[in-house]
């Protein structure tokens, strides 16, 4: 396991600081994501297009900082011809952005959703509070997965890939939920395949912060642990 | 633009022999992938479960190819130190390989669907016509853009690119016919909501051949265009 002392221990300052500039700006990719769920979550739950705008808006800073970021690591690369932990760091943060940029996709298109949904009538049935709650789920998944990164440690991480599947239960759930409502109403489908489009793409967030684990598991352990279960990762680590 | 004539000029006739494998790699993976779709199709419109089991069986094989050719690229990058088309090619593999393994998992969504709904009620009014075609176009993008790879050229993989609005279209067509249908016979919406995260599965392949058609165009002319429109791509490459 590496920490921050032995990230400082590079030979060449001047790499060192480069890895580091990398990773700060992976986690400012990270917060303007986080915010871009939170913002979509906000405007569908209360229908302030404003917010929703915002959204979509935010999609072109993911765009830049995953070319700069890009860049940097192809450039490292190249240039400084990493090994062993250092090169699977400049790896991890390639995937890691790409995981980043699908979710902010995903939020975009949440908050997509949230007009779409805004121009109908005003739904009281819509299961706002099961939404609001699996987005809290997915969001704790993220924020953890980001502060591991950020700590450099992958402590935490299996409680992490774990609850992913409470997002799954909490879809399925949702997922029935709507079922119901569009055999009881069905007048009101285009409106619950909307809601389900949403549900949807949460559930996908958390499969997205869930690869992001399996990258940092990777990074720290050298592990490649991304075809196993739960159960496995775990005997797998503590062997 | 490179061809394999360039590639073949490698100083170290080694190097370029781990390179050539790492390229036949891949290029088996993608054939694995692309019988998994041919397989689930096939399932899902004639109901024949074998051929879904085998779907699902063949995961493992893709599992191990993305390990082993991830595996083989670090070591490439470590060892040999590439720059310059090289080092792009060996980051286009990783990149290539996790949109290969995605599309796997997809036509396995596809095939564990085609066992739920031969469960059902026989589906005469299921989209089969729609989603076949459909079908077919995603098969030809992800066919095509293998062929991009395998002859080392850019060369039509703009047309491919395009392609996917056509796939969009045909995807939103589609969903129009299934809601309609979903509130003609709302006993009939669980099914139909199986026929739709199909259609949808076979959309997001679209978007995966898509992709790797993104990542050719960076390797073959070492341009980002993942955020542009296709005219603005047009517009880049032409200039």
């Amino acid at each position: 396991m590496m920490d921050n002392n032995d990230v400082a221990t590079h030979i060449s300052k001047k790499f060192n600081q480069e890895l580091e500039a990398v990773r700060n700006k992976v986690l400012a990719m990270g917060g303007v994501v986080e915010s871009q769920i939170e913002l979509a979550i906000k405007a569908l739950v209360t229908g302030d297009m404003q917010l929703a705008e915002l959204v979509i808006k935010q999609d072109n800073q993911i765009d830049n900082f995953q070319r700069d970021i890009d860049i940097q690591c192809t450039e490292i690369i190249a240039l400084r011809q990493p090994t062993a932990f250092d090169l699977r760091l400049v790896l991890v943060v390639l995937s890691l952005i790409d995981e980043l940029e699908r979710i902010g996709d995903l939020a975009e298109r949440v908050a997509k959703m949230a007009i779409h949904l805004s121009n109908g009538s005003v739904g009281k049935s819509d299961p706002h509070y099961e939404l609001k709650h699996m987005a809290g789920l997915v969001q704790a998944m993220l924020k953890n997965a980001l502060n591991a990164f950020a700590r450099m440690s992958s402590d935490g991480v299996l409680d992490i890939i774990r609850s992913d599947e409470e997002v799954d239960l909490e879809y399925g759930s949702i997922i029935r939920q709507l079922i119901t409502q569009m055999m009881e109403d069905p007048r009101n489908i285009t409106r619950m395949l909307d809601v389900l489009w949403t549900v949807r793409a949460l559930e996908r967030i958390g499969d997205h912060a869930r690869y992001i684990c399996e990258h940092l598991i990777y990074l720290m352990n050298g592990e490649d642990i991304r075809h196993l279960t739960p159960a496995e990762v775990q005997d797998r680590l503590l062997s």
